[in-house]
């Protein structure tokens, strides 16, 4: 089997989904290496502030391409919604980068070492999935990235649920409460929204039937 | 009038709906024992997280059945959309108990009452829209669920006003006004859930014209 | 060029849009006017709330509009899903006001006083890109009014984090720092559901290629 091919014009629309999930899960990296160093200062977080603007060329790119084009793979509404999905995902992390440096938050806690490992598995998923979409026999495959990313959700959430609790019990100083929390609901809602992003992916699956 | 008749096999995503809404509302009524008895601890936590792996089997039975039909009662991508949306009231519900363990909170005050009550209703509202969708006839009915469940977010918006403002006034310990506001917050974004599968279902009736 | 020319009846849900919009904008000014005299009082707050309610109003006549019209300027769900973000909007900046009176801040800082700008801003592009939607020659136009929005939110963003970011370097007492990062983050947050609008509306002008 072969599956549906498309027409040329079509590719480019995979070429520039490529290219955002690429500089999604390319942040997500980036993080997780700031994470691990703990070297949130103002170069790092200039740096991933210009991987955030480059997301933002991308998805200008695609809806250029949209404004463009008459045949699209699918239904132009999901192209615009993926690439705003996409889009959301790297807003996230340039977020939750900018807040650990604005709180000088620089030794990340063994918690949120396991929040970037998973935003980064998490994230590498979504890249596979829409690197697969090019083609109709990959469905199973882009499925099970999807639900992958999902499985990568609820163990966001378990860790959430752990981190806040050890928060409460170990911290007494509300200040830094307030801070940390932040941080741990901040990167559980960085993996939503990658999740946020395989609905769309399901979605557009689903419409094909 | 009898309205528009469906063909067998879609009745069968009907059933599944219906097993949905109702797993759901049984967790708000189950919530709602909870907040009265006071009763968060680690077997009615586990209760209810049963319950809402319960309700990603049934979602996960829905989008099996849409790789495997052809004709479906309303857009595919609107079937996959309602059930993410139930399912999303439902890891709500179980998100708040889990988090009135954690917190230890076996005391709900009478604000956590109300907003229990509320979350019922709202969930048995939606359980009785799901419930109607199955013949265009009852159109009115289903909207008329609808415009309920948007009555009750309401009174969930009144509520959390009163309770957090409440809580400012007469709590001065900050650590246990960051979690007493999380929890009314929580509660109300769990209504707000329920608000957003019923536009779901009120947009599905829309697109009928 | 003249554009596509639309039929009598579909004029009715342009002038229902933009009596939506201009009373979102008309309720960003009010608060705008209020952050500036600092009078978050129970008057002004429930002035806010009869304009917040004159917006629901006006959604529940394009809904029943929508019912009774078979032919509509673009897709039925279309039509729902903006005229509820804009309703959404309004819900946000009668939170905020509700909020500011709750925690009793009637002198507002330098940073509310931006935000406040920000989100007349944000809302009067709106007002204007909704305006143009009834005409397909006013594509770019509508079109350079969503950038701006977009480019509001980006202002949104980086005013939350120098206002976090001086709050905790300022304030000391954590009762106060709950009350305004709420506050900050609910301004941004009124933002973001204008770009959210925004964003349905691209999407509507996607959809037509």
């Amino acid at each position: 089997m072969v599956g549906f091919r498309l027409i040329p014009k079509e590719y480019r629309f995979f070429d520039l989904f490529n290219k955002e999930a690429e500089n999604v899960y390319f942040a997500a990296k980036y993080f997780n290496e700031l994470v691990t160093a703990g070297s949130f200062n103002e170069d790092t977080v200039a740096k991933m502030h210009r991987l955030e603007r480059e997301g933002d060329i991308i998805t200008h790119e695609i809806s250029d391409m949209l404004n463009k084009t008459f045949i699209t793979p699918f239904d132009r509404e999901d192209i615009f919604l993926l690439s705003n999905n996409l889009d959301n995902v790297i807003d996230a992390i340039d977020a939750i980068t900018k807040r650990m440096g604005l709180y000088k938050l620089t030794t990340p806690d063994s918690y949120m070492k396991q929040f970037a490992v998973v935003i980064e598995q998490s994230c590498s998923a979504l890249c596979d999935a829409v690197k697969h979409l090019d083609n109709t026999k990959n469905r199973t495959r882009v499925d099970e990235y999807c639900l992958e990313i999902n499985r990568l959700e609820n163990v966001a959430d378990q860790l959430r649920e752990n981190s806040i609790a050890e928060l409460f019990e170990k911290v007494k100083d509300p200040i830094i409460i307030i801070k940390w929390k932040e941080m741990y609901e901040t990167a559980e809602a960085t993996v939503d929204s990658c999740e946020h992003a395989a609905k769309t992916i399901q979605s557009i699956l689903v419409k094909q039937g």
